[in-house]
Order: C-alpha cells, then structure tokens, then sequence
C-alpha cells in the first residue's frame, strides 16, 4: 500500500468519495469508480496492439483527464504520450510528468499562446495544431520570445467538420510557413475523424476513414515531394483505430475511450457485427449509485442525476441487470423502472454512462476498486481545465 | 475594492479565468460571466414579490451551488435560508453562513444521514425531507447521538413523479412517527411540482399547479385536524412561483432559475403569452466563448462544447445577435454558422446555456463583471459536492 498521508486533509463524504482500504458498497454516492484489473487489461490490449502495428500511441488525456491514469497508459501501455484539447489541461499533464504533450487543438488567444510558449520549461515537448496561416506569426513570436521551441501540425478537417483546413494546397503553404518561422518545428499532420467513431456499422466507418486516408495520403505525399517530412501522422479513435493503423499512411494513434468505455461506444459494431464492449473492449468506468427512494412500487429513485453525468449521448445503462432500467434523468435524480419491485433503498447499482468523457468532468475523483476493496482514489486531475 | 489576497495564489488561465480588475474582454474562455447588475436586479424582484405575497423565500442553491450568490440572495432578496439536494452541498452553505438550510431530499445512507445529524453543530437549522417511514428511526437515530435535532418535511410528489408519498394517509403516518421521534422536529411539507415548470403554456402550468394544490392543502387541513402544524409548505420555481404564492396554502417559495435564467426556462410563457427572459427576468448567466477557428467560410468554432455546458435541455442561444447560430456541440468544440463570415478568429460570443444548473456544475468560478469590467471572481462553492 502506497504512503496515504496525502489523504489525511480530505473528508470522506464531503472532501472525497472513499479512501483506499474501504469496501467498494461504503463508498459515498455518486461517484465514478473504476474497475483497476479491466482498465489495466484494456490499456495493455491497445498499447500490446500499437507495438505490433508499429504504431506510436499517444493517449487521449481529454477523455480522463487524469494524470495517474495517464501515466498508467506510458508505464504499462507504452504510450509515447498524451493529447488535449486546452492549453490548461497540456499543462497538468506536463506538471504531473508527462514527456510529450500534444494540444491536438488550435490555440489563438495571445494569453495562451503565450501560455503554450512557456510550457516547454516544463520539461514536456510541446505540440500544437494549426488550420491558419495568421497563427503561425502569433506562435513564432511567443517561442521566439520565452527562448523555446512549439512543434506544430497542419489540421486537416478529414470529415468531423470543426477545425482544420480541408484541402493540400492549404496544408502545404502553412507547412512552409511553419518550416520556415523562428521558434517553430514542423512535426507533421493532425487528421482525426471524429464524426465517424460512433457510426455502428464497420464498413460504414471504413468507407469514411479511407476518404480521411486518401486526403492525408496526397497531403503527405506532396509534402514529401517538396521535401517536408512529417515525424507525426495523428488521428485514430476507439472506433477507428485499425483503420489508420494498416493504412501506411498514419503513424500515432489518439485513441482515448477504449481505457474506460461507455455505452454509446460500447454499442458500436467490430467486423464480425459484434458490440465493441462484448470481447474488444471491457466497461471500466462506472456510476456508482444508490437508491435514495422506492416510494413507489414499480419505480425506484436513484442520486446520479445530471450533476453526475453527461446525458448527451444518451442515458446509462444498468451494469449487469436487465431487471432494472434507468429510463431518465432530472438535475439531482435518475428513474430507474423496477416492474418486479427488486430494489431496497440503499442498494447499489452500477452505471455505465452514455459519454465518458464529459461524464469524468463533473467529478473529481476517480475510486479504483480491486476484487470489491478501494485500491486507490485518484483525482480527476484536469477537471476545470476548460481553458 | 475588497481585498484581493485570496487571489494571490491563483493563476489566471490556469487555475482561474479572470482576476477582479481586468476587462471582460480579456476573460479566458470558456468561462461563466455574470452580469452583476442583471443579476442584483432579479434576486431584488423576486425578494419584492416573496415580501409582497407574505412568503419566504427560500433560494435553490442547487442552481448555483455559490455561497456568494446565496448570501446576496439573502442580504439583497431577503431569502430565509437556502435549500439543495445533497448532505455535501448543504455542509458548504452551512459552512458558508447560511443560517438554515433545507436538504430538499431524502437522505438514507447511514454515513449521510450522521453527517446530516452533525450539520446543527455548524450553526445552521437543519431540515431533510422524508417519504418513507423507515428512514424516520435512523434519522432519530442520529441526531440523538449527537445531541442535535433535524427538522423534518414530509415529501409529497405532487406531479414530478421522483420521490415522496401520493396519499395523505401516508402524509399523516409519517408525519406522527417524526412527531413522536426524539431529535427530530415534524416541520411540515415538501411539494415540488418540478415536472411542470419547463411547459411552455402558462393555463397548462397552472392546471398542474392547481392539482398540486389541492393534494397539498387535503394534507396540511387532515394534519391540522389532526392537530399538527406545519411550519413551512414549501415548493414552488420559476415557471409557478405566483401559482403557489396565491394558493394560500403553501408559505414558502424555493425558487433557483430566476437568478440566472436560461435558455430552457426563458421560453416559457407567462400568462399574456410573453417569454418570461423578455420582461419577467433578464439573462444574469452567459458562457464566455472565443471563436478559435474560421477555417470555413461559413462556419466559426468556438470553444465551448460539452466541458464547458450542459446541452440536456437542447443547444445554447447566442446572447443578443441573430446573424450567426451555435448549431453544434461536441466535447471541446461549438460549431456557430456564420452564413454572411462576419465573425473573426478571437471574438468573443457570449452564450445563454440551455440548462443553468449542470452548467454551473461543470465549472469552478463566477465571473462578476459590471460595465465590463471584472468586478469579483467568486468560486462555485459547492460544485463537485455530488454525494
């Protein structure tokens, strides 16, 4: 058992949910609790799979936000780092000792640019996107001004329709430009489908993934052509990985929910037509909560509500029951219909949340339980990290 | 100016996203604003209405879990006290100096239910709600070990169809067990008619409303018969609080939403047909957002997704402009069509979320500005305090 004195200031109940030592059914509800032998399993499967595709992986650190979980993902998934999407957040994790950060994003504001600028001090290498050539100035400058060096990627839009730019005459003249500014490394292309991942169908997401590799292959192939290298070709998500991984195109996966799962991933196809959370991956984030009412007969009140999770993908769904159904969700309260009347109040259930990663940003503590005892209590480290 | 020292520790875009002093315009994004004098002058109206009718007002912290807020509403409004849904969230107002806080929810772990019983021994009156006569022992219970006494309400559902009793035999039964209890004190009802306040008709609110009544006034006249009085019959939001002030049965008004308003709440009708954000109440509550990408012609990015909002009760409504449109909202990014391209990298748009309360939740600061300046940073007290 590691040193816990860094618990002694926190209240279990008010401060914190649990302490390490305590059995899984006293922890304090609602509260995310891991699952520490099925996330050690997923972390290993992908990073086990990236090595024997030759693929680096930097992890999604916007998903978990967590900088142990991260750290998890270097030491036993061979992660070569991680990505985020704020400035604030790249910073955690390079305080908490991640080597190589990556802010898969654009970053304009002059005060985070400057921010960004000074994060190499921390020790991390330090990469950022770009989809305008007025940025490439704006980055320089700061570099140039704190004596540091910010590695940049072209973002190709390769069909999620938010940042980046969408055609290589584009990629190639912001390339130069990177290449050519004091204070700057061009390090490659950022290409992450993001609208596709969650298409439940496998040829589907294939059909969109081999327009993305096409475009980024003309892309890189130009690039090269005009002599520019790209150390890093990034994208890849849970609902994707292989794609890139075989197209000789990609060489970084960013993949970020197969650690935890959820039940809007969870319910995507794999080529056999099979659920992705039956066999590919396992779920190792859940809800906990407990009933608070049972006022009515068929109908039991429990405390995940909307203040302990995100409903934006849908509504969680009930770990290993198909007795009870949680069918929605208020500010405080979730309904779950119990036709049998099988609930007692106080009893515990497990919730799969529909999104894992804005249900982690509402809470600040990960528990990670082993064979039904508290291991661990981590903090969501990031959380708040908007910026 | 107040003092300032409590910021010295706190870094702006990192820990925090403005100091008192700065413009609004150099806020870091994303970032809840208040607009202070908006928001002085609902807490102020609602205060008049309450004092008019011969009502308490007893504010939801839950909407802003701010003990700032929730002391203004009580110098400034008038506001008896505050009432919230977890044992946590009320231990930070009772900390914060409210003076009487009602956990307006049922309170059955062992471990709550003693914090619960400690929570007088912080200088606040202490009440919780009850539906279930089971939980009336262990209540007793507990502030019998510690020498404290909780106040009681009876919880009637009277519409939402969460928690509490439907019968007024079940209201009377409970009612003489907390009466009979040692500790514990029967102060009276709880009737929250939460399912009818987003309708947007006010006659179809009002039919509801009137049910309600009438289930609540059969309960406290059986109680009275039965000689037992109750102190508060509370309930009552922002889309009835006249409903229940005109009643005559119930006394008191727990009302959230008003203070800040929201995009949800600010579609409903009041009874000449006009939205209630045009007249009733005034948009107090915005998302601070900065367009980060233009990379298409007709389409800005901002950066606020789902990290920085709740979108259960649909899309944010961008404050005071009709040329441009949030249409989108994933995890870190906001998709603003901008159909005539009148909006640059760097401007800032200011959001009305769809939902205030889980978008409060998801950040940790207020940012009070007046004729745009920051004029206070105050923390979300209370946020995270889920259990």
């Amino acid at each position: 058992m590691k040193d816990m004195s860094f618990f002694d200031d926190y209240e279990v109940g008010f401060d914190i949910p649990a302490k390490p030592g305590m059995l899984e059914d006293e922890v304090q509800t609602p509260a995310l609790v891991l699952d520490l032998d099925a996330l050690e399993r997923n972390i290993k499967k992908m990073g086990d799979y990236a090595k024997a595709h030759g693929m680096r992986h930097r992890v999604h650190g916007k998903m978990h936000k967590s900088v142990d979980v991260a750290l998890l993902q270097v030491e036993l998934g061979g992660a070569c780092g991680v990505c985020c999407q704020k400035v604030s957040e790249a910073e955690v994790f390079a305080r908490g000792g991640i080597k190589d950060v990556l802010v898969s994003n654009q970053v304009r504001e002059p005060a985070k640019i400057d921010r960004l600028a000074r994060m190499p001090k921390l020790g991390a290498r330090t990469i950022c996107c770009v989809d305008d050539l007025a940025n490439v100035a704006d980055l320089s400058a700061a570099a140039v001004k704190h004596g540091t060096q910010i590695e940049c990627l072209v973002e190709i839009d390769c069909g999620a329709g938010r940042c980046g730019v969408t055609t290589t005459p584009e990629v190639v003249e912001i390339a130069k430009a990177i290449d050519a500014a004091d204070g700057l490394k061009f390090a490659g292309i950022q290409a992450y489908q993001g609208a596709m991942q969650h298409m439940d169908s496998y040829d589907e997401r294939k059909a969109k993934i081999d327009i993305a590799v096409a475009q980024v292959k003309d892309a890189v192939d130009t690039l090269a052509a005009e002599g520019i290298e790209c150390d890093i070709v990034g994208g890849g998500g849970t609902g994707s990985y292989y794609f890139e991984s075989n197209s000789g195109v990609y060489n970084e996966l960013q993949c970020g929910s197969y650690a935890f799962m959820d039940a809007d991933y969870g319910r995507i196809l794999d080529k056999d037509g099979k659920r992705i959370d039956q066999g590919e991956w396992e779920n190792a984030l859940f809800i906990l909560t407990s009933v608070m009412s049972h006022a009515k007969a068929d109908k039991a009140i429990v405390d995940a509500g909307l203040k302990a999770q995100s409903v934006d993908s849908g509504l969680p769904v009930i770990y290993g029951r198909d007795d009870v159904e949680y069918v929605k969700c208020s500010d405080e309260h979730g309904v779950v219909m119990d036709p049998q009347g099988v609930l007692k109040v106080n009893d515990k259930l497990k919730l799969v949340p529909g999104h894992c990663d804005p249900t982690c940003n509402v809470h600040d503590w990960y528990v990670g339980v082993r064979n039904g005892v508290v291991e661990t209590v981590w903090p969501v480290s990031a959380r708040g990290r908007a910026y």
